[in-house]
């Protein structure tokens, strides 16, 4: 049976030698099997160019393994230290005001100085040498987060290298950037820079194609380390953490494929149900990045280190977010990290043993939750069964990121967010798909504002609805080109044939719009024509009263307006139906996600809510490991995971 | 019969000659016969230093004549292209943070670089020699929107240049800059720059002295183009297009006088009655600039690109808006663009033909436009007539958009524009004029928020007041001289006599300010001493209970609070029955504006109501070409003019 | 009898001599005899490098002895002249971002600048020689409010020597500061900077030091000027004028040490009932600064020049203000300016003499005033006599600017203030002390979240308790150690043993929190356990629901949670009855401080209320002149200063 990960960040360089013997005796006790160690060191392995103190974590790693606890053991290279910045002033990065940044926090490096790129290496190597045997090494864990940005003379000559590769010459530039508005015609490439501080609006294919040159040149950077580690051993597993967030300029579906195991970083920001959605939509995309199986890497036992307030989890709120991940299909649950510092700039985030210490109900839960996953392993080579796939697309996620768009509202992440959060109110579960992917195993696909889109995955969506597919389209898909050129003739673009539709103009508004079906929806409309299609709701009240708001052209749906959630939950209803899909009816806040393994059945749930909550099943429940009644009851806030053969083990 | 020129910025070097075809048949369709073409072509034309391209145009130019178009030929100087940045880093603006801005948008250059100046003259030349006889020209249309600052060294010198031939010597400089504030005595011109990013509040007269020498500096680049293009064909009319907003360093009083027809460019920013308020606004002052006769020549078929939500017109409004500039004496209605951008930072601003074709409800009231203008035609000699005046006066603005106002509220626009809201209301016509202006001819003169006033100006105000007018000054006004320093001895310094007042303290408040009639005032209020003046209204409440809040002494009244729109509105039509003007009563939200030509007299009409007006009058329609009877309906949101003769020409 | 000052600050070289008579017969009219001169005058004095204008100077400092007014004389090292910054561009202060400041404002100067600390001793020593026996000198004024931040090179070298005083060793440095986190550890001083702009969060250690270290610095250059300005006449006293706010980086504690006579500037932003308790705040922290005596150097005669609105006095509050600072000890009630500038960035901030001229109602309450002082300078011998104090901690205000604090409302200022504030409204005397304070002689001491506490301070504060002291702390103190390192254990860390509790973690909430015994408090609530005390009061709803949230242990009062105004006066008030001190219950509004000497006792009555105030003694008044009853009515708005002896004089 396979162990499911359990620990987290693990920084005893933070910490005297006597503290690393506590650490040991709870980790024990808490039933840690994986630490990440080194994410951060590079100052304390290489205090000083060229010398190297590798004393301590020596030392660390024999700890760990002694104790039976494995090591993911990261290369520093997200934190060169401050004798980097001396050395390699060129090195650090440069805003696009052009002021360079200083070291003093994390990141502070640009991804294309070749100083850093050498460096990031050299440790690399170093680090594959020495530990690539150590029989406490696990995985390797290359760098932390990748997603810096910089502006500097080095980004300029790797990203004109970049777009020479992708249009080969000036003219083929020029058009795809429609350089003719405002006199921006190159000559020369030398003109071309990355998207720097300038007059008024920047130029938006610029800034979309810099946001992919900085995909592409991110991970070569990660390709480079990854090459060293595995020369010194190539039966240990590499990845980097994914982090996720509107700043991060990296397309995860093309990393996905670079990496021996999906991993990523989950900090929901809110601390209501929005954060178990939040939850079950990152765990769904990550599950859909790793083709099932992945790792969630990093989460906070309670509070998080953000700008703003820091929200505690209430007590069984880090049980149910971490069984959310398993439930999708994480091969463990991690936490950044082991032990809140005590120091330094996220002295807040919390960790696994408090600053309170051991004796505290946080630690306490982490205990449980510790002793716990050994009994949910048997559960891990189930899969997750989805009908219904909602696409997600980092490019029109950065093309909608770009200027001057019709509405400062347009916000594709809650675009798809929004799909998301009406499939999990529904209780249906959901897969993540790219517009490339092939689609013909599910029942329905949405695709929520899919602003940017190839001719060929447009014809691929065609394809699929004329193969039976329920296909839902919302506002804002099929307007531009790869190239972020607008497609003439009338919105939206490339889906306009499919949904039958001609939309002429859109109608962005302030605030509450109705619909003559009773629905509301807020912010935006379209003068919708149609061509083919029916309106199975139209506008009432305001300009386009009467006309058509949603539509449906025989499988292809489309709204042009943003539905409330009610509108938008009864119109997502509506389409899972007639794909054949039946809603599991659920007690609103209570979520079951279900595994299978041939006819083993293993159903996650939990109870969000403040009310116990009743279920029409039992089985065997590997929490408590009791049998239950054909009915099944959860209480306020609680768990459980239920097997359909009631056998003791699986 | 003249022609109303109808059309837009044309920009057909984003487009492949195939649509040029399309376009000429379009614009045929939709009567267009003015073309604004080259406006940001400069790297279309000169893609390379010295290297031409002037193919595309000769046909595009060829095109329009033999399509019967004129054109408005642009010389391209906002814009200069990538390789200028490269070639003359020197040239691109600085922030008065010191960061050096990059091309990569528009309006990247700074206008006192030497190199940027002869560029400029350079490929107006080539331009004026190449097409200045071409027998489609019809117009020179220098640059784009004047209005760009820049605080680099070039600025430095030239700032230091203008302030010698301002002041003479350094102690004229001290004196008026009040430099023994906080030890800022310049002791050698080389001490002096442009406000740079400083420690805390700068020095007012420091900021007023810097807009007032951008204005002067823009202007002399604009002169110097109009030289070189006069030079090769005296006969065409020479223009550029005023931009206006509180960034833009023009005082277009002064710009007016230097070009041969005045040209606005306006884009109001709102959507309900407010736009049309603002669109009388900006056409009543582009009149007074160009005493009677003026341009149109960029306004939006429907959205604007704005940094904000993108507002649609709806069906009829910008037909209405056109109706509105066509009544206050715009020789035409131009666009900002003939065809919506398929890419580049704008592609989301409105064109005549926007990105869903000519098939579309958009197009169509473009057409419908472009066929009723040759009709309104006969109407173009005729004259507005208005018996009162705003004054209007951008040192004022820029005074108080200084440092350290005594409210961040003050906002010398907005209380223009309440001014002449209250009499758009009331259906009063409203001239502008200056405050140095001959202002004989008016019955009533309002002066809003004239922060700054000379002596000379303050002396001839009150002799309006003496031989008869009315005069209504509100707060804030005659504070300070022209040095901006503050007329001691009681507010409103340079009115007191005239106002028979005398005011002690400002009194800015939080919210609502009520007087003893009922008014409703808000945010603004004074002690005001009475020497002379009656109280027509007093504060009540407060610690002003019971002064003075509104005056009157003989003719001249004031105002010492901002008065809400009603009480506002109630206390301009007081001043203006004094003045032997009666209000026409009509409906709330119809627009009528009257041009005389003689006996014969024109009514455009404007129904922005969502309601049918009645109008106690008729006449011939020169839209539908029909008699009316004596009575006459404007259909909710429509629009007619009538003339007086009813013959069916005029 | 000792003379309380009365004057302002007088900036003749912004006037004609003309102005200057008139300013003489005003300011005999006024009752002014202390003028503050030269503040910023160094470009009058010094125009050019090296060449003087004493002129001006000698006439007015005559000017005013002739009028038996005493000098105040400032070095004008606070703004440099033009002419420096082109002299020593290196001496211009720079940003975190790298942006380098230019003259134009004041406070243009890098204090590790070498050049600027030459000029500033230099012209210190150039005045001190020339009206060091100056007869019209009473005092000097070095400098205006230090406080100016810089991030330069200079700065850098001197933070590096700092840091070795203060840390010895490297070691030692990467210790405190935590640099293990985030890969920051420095292997040579040059490494270390200030805190420049970098990539994510700061280090918060680093900010801290950096206060405190330009704190320090700022002191070194301020004792240079003292030890110049001493070293010409032994006998007059030297101060500088201590300013507060929360960009100030002094520590005035330590600064207090080093004036002859404490002097604070004093600006409340407020125009209501908090104007006066912040006046009252600020009366009482310069006291305990001072040792019992002190000055108030500025207040604004009515509106104050600050970003936002101007709040202007109503009547009366100008003279209740400046009571409330002479009740509290203040030596004098002076003003910046006597008149108010006619240009420059704070032309709009009251004078003494507004624009309006001496014919206006502020100036006359300024001449009541004047006459009222010598009346009541009898009572200045007399103390303040408070048996509560209030700890204020510099560095647990800078600790508590840091970066990534558990809610972004935690504000120092704002908890001390708070607590201040109960106090004022109960009308219970309130002195501040350190936390290193001998704190015997008070009945009960409140510690309002002192974040960061050295553990001998902590240990000071538990056998005050011990001792018999009634010690009331609240949420957020003993955090941190000097280090700005967290306390292990659990909260609140230094004080867990002291206060009988453990607090596992903190639950930061947007909005109301409830309480069992009513109350309401907001924004921050905690996981208490109890150790020893005895809840007086537990969270009720939320996942707290039923734990502490008040404590007491013994003498040890705690409360976890930010209270709204009246539970926490309800509290405050159990806390000093249970030290044996009754509250004197006024009228809400009415402030009452009371002086004594010996049997001797001054009440000064201030009604800050809209009603007439009843109060239950009388006396002799000094304002009046009068005996009154046993009751007394101080009038709405009004005040009076009643002295226990009857007899008519002192």
């Amino acid at each position: 049976m396979p162990e499911l990960y359990y620990g987290g960040d693990y920084n005893p360089e933070q910490w005297s030698p006597e503290v690393w013997a506590e650490d040991m005796a709870l980790m024990k006790a808490a039933g840690v099997n994986l630490a990440t160690v080194g994410v951060f060191s590079w100052s304390s392995l290489e205090p000083e160019p060229g010398r190297y103190e590798f004393g301590w974590l020596d030392q660390v790693l024999d700890l760990l393994h002694s104790n039976g606890i494995r090591a993911n053991l990261a290369t520093p290279t997200a934190s060169p230290p401050p004798w980097f910045s001396l050395a390699h002033p060129d090195a650090l990065p440069v805003t696009a005001d052009g002021v360079r940044l200083l070291h003093g926090s994390r990141d502070t490096y640009c991804v294309c100085a070749p100083a850093y790129r050498e460096a990031a290496v050299g440790i690399a190597k170093v680090l594959g040498e020495r530990y690539g045997d150590h029989p406490a090494l696990a995985m390797w864990h290359v760098h932390n987060e990748y997603g810096s940005t910089c502006h500097c003379d080095h980004v300029a000559v790797a990203f004109r290298s970049w777009l020479q590769r992708r249009y080969g010459d000036l003219p083929a530039l020029n058009a795809a950037w429609t350089t003719a508005f405002w006199s921006q015609g190159y000559s020369a490439w030398e003109q071309v820079f990355p998207p720097r501080r300038t007059q008024y609006l920047p130029n938006p294919s610029q800034m979309l194609d810099f946001r992919r040159f900085l995909s592409d040149e991110l991970l070569d950077a990660y390709r480079e380390q990854r090459t060293v580690l595995r020369g010194f051993n190539p039966d240990i597993p590499i990845t980097t953490n994914f982090v996720f967030g509107p700043w991060v300029p990296v397309d995860h579906w093309r990393w996905a494929r670079e990496v021996d195991l999906v991993a990523i970083d989950h900090y929901p920001g809110s601390a209501g149900i929005e954060a178990e959605q939040d939850t079950a939509f990152g765990a769904d995309l990550a599950r859909a990045w790793g083709g099932g199986r992945w790792l969630l890497m990093e989460q906070a036992a309670s509070v998080i280190n953000q700008g703003g307030r820091m929200k505690a989890k209430e007590p069984g709120r880090m049980t149910r977010n971490s069984l959310s991940h398993l439930a999708r299909g994480s091969a463990g649950a991690l936490f950044f990290q082991w032990r809140a510092s005590q120091g330094g700039a996220e002295r807040f985030h919390s960790g696994m043993v408090p600053h309170a210490g051991p004796d505290t109900r946080a630690f306490r839960e982490i205990t449980e939750l510790g002793a716990l996953l050994p009994r949910l392993a048997e559960a891990d080579p189930a899969e997750v069964e989805a009908e219904v796939a909602i696409l997600w697309d980092a490019e029109s996620w950065w093309a909608t990121q770009g200027p001057a768009l019709p509405s400062p509202q347009i916000d594709y992440l809650a675009a798809v967010q929004a799909a998301h959060r009406q499939l999990w109110n529904l209780g249906v579960p959901t897969d993540f798909a790219q517009p490339s992917s092939d689609l013909t195993a599910y029942r329905a696909v949405i695709v929520p504002s899919l602003y940017l889109v190839s001719d060929e995955a447009a014809a691929a969506l065609s394809r699929y609805a004329d193969g039976g597919g329920q296909l839902l389209i919302t506002s804002l898909s099929g307007i531009a080109d790869p190239t972020t050129q607008i497609r003439l003739g009338g919105y939206p673009g490339a889906f306009r044939e499919l949904l039958g539709i001609r939309v002429e103009e859109f109608q962005p508004v302030d605030g509450r719009i109705e619909l003559d079906t009773g629905a509301i929806a807020e912010g935006w409309s379209e003068r919708v024509l149609l061509e083919g299609a029916e309106a199975i709701a139209h506008y009432q009240g305001g300009t386009l009263d009467g006309m058509p708001a949603i539509t449906r052209h025989a499988n292809a749906w489309y709204t042009s307006t943003w539905l409330t959630d009610p509108a938008y939950e009864a119109l997502m209803e509506q389409v899972v139906r007639a794909a054949g899909i039946t809603p599991p009816g659920l007690p609103r806040g209570v979520e079951v996600v279900t595994r299978r393994a041939g006819d083993t059945q293993y159903r996650f749930v939990l109870n969000h809510t403040t009310e116990p909550a009743g279920l029409p099943y039992g089985g065997f429940d590997l929490v408590t490991g009791e049998v239950t009644g054909d009915r099944f009851t959860v209480p306020a806030g609680g768990w459980a995971v239920l097997r359909n053969s009631t056998a003791p083990t699986g």
